[in-house]
């Protein structure tokens, strides 16, 4: 464990993606803090206070300093306690890899596709034509980035920044009835990567079950058709 | 001048503001380049095998590899050229305030607002409350970060990469029909900063006119309105 008296809070709600990177970076690194969880429907008013611009989790604080945005939580944990795990690469050019598919998950995965599909079963299956196109685009990424003799992660053995970003998909994109993941055929690296996050010991404290995802988004789903 | 045998080039576009951004961090740092102006509506061989994902300006290529995204240019150019005028700063935490900021800036105001107004003046206009609100909160963004006596930018006297990030809206807001800047009255700090970039040296080369941009604007909105 990192030094004990560090004062660190996370706000955070179990089926975010966002909160779960938040997470998963505090634990890789070992950083001891208190976790509390938000109820989205009746926001806390220390989530209200600490992030007032986008009122939503993640939110880190560090003694009474908030820090809102999960790329940009994962980046100051990183430089805070550079010691343990470190996340960004050492190399300008790499570091710069990182954040451009850190990016491109926030762009075409999530904020786009994921959203609506948790939404819409069939808005999920008619998805799976640019999913398939995005799984070829990181699996690429793996093959530019990744040193598979090292290991199954961007980092080789152990997770980089850009696996923070991505793993909570791990348990999204497969929460997600209607929507295929990436099969072994078609992108062997990106499956690996996720029997590797799934098998991980801070990744299985840091993100829920598939099942109870798949749980939370099917009611989630239902509500919104009015059911 | 930094060392001139960096071989950099910048692939841009006047009117992108987020080419702008590139290239003033590049202005600012005295870093020699070479500039490749992209033609839009016929896009560039190494454009496109630079930047195979997005395929948009700008891309800054240094010795022979791409670098895509503003922001992440930005970084980049940031962490390989330290000396002079670093632009993060160096606390984490402040690090994390340009971040955030810089990120509002792309999600609030560039990413839909911006993009919009410049198709629709009816759209433009509509968007003022929405945008006067913006500014609100980037005017306490100033108060927060930025230290008046030092000077009129977030990093004080001398641009700093939150600076770099919003300067390009000192000239698309007044160059979209319709859209109201942030009067004096309203928002003082926003109004010195948009004050202080139009006189800055740096600023006057990597920006085009709000009269140019005007102009061009408006002969992109009537393209969209079937005119």
């Amino acid at each position: 464990m990192a030094s004990s008296d560090q004062d660190v809070t996370l706000l955070s709600f179990w089926a975010s993606p966002f909160s779960m990177r938040a997470k998963l970076a505090l634990l890789l690194k070992g950083i001891e803090h208190e976790d509390l969880p938000e109820d989205l429907g009746n926001k806390s008013k220390i989530l209200l206070e600490s992030n007032p611009v986008h009122k939503k989790v993640p939110v880190l604080i560090h003694k009474g300093k908030p820090i809102a945005e999960s790329a940009i939580i994962v980046h100051y944990i990183d430089e805070v306690w550079p010691g343990t795990s470190p996340l960004l690469p050492k190399d300008a050019f790499l570091r710069a890899e990182h954040r451009f598919w850190s990016d491109f998950i926030d762009k075409k995965v999530c904020s786009i596709n994921l959203e609506k599909s948790t939404r819409s079963h069939a808005f999920a299956y008619a998805k799976n034509e640019e999913f398939s196109e995005n799984y070829e685009l990181l699996e690429g990424a793996f093959t530019k980035l990744g040193n598979e003799e090292e290991g199954p992660f961007f980092g080789g053995a152990r997770m980089a920044f850009l696996d923070v970003m991505l793993a909570p998909y791990v348990v999204w994109i497969p929460g997600i009835v209607g929507l295929k993941p990436a099969s072994q055929e078609q992108c062997p690296r990106l499956h690996n990567f996720f029997q590797a996050v799934l098998a991980h010991p801070a990744a299985k404290l840091a993100l829920p079950t598939v099942e109870a995802l798949k749980e939370f988004l099917v009611a989630r789903s239902a509500v919104y058709r009015g059911k």
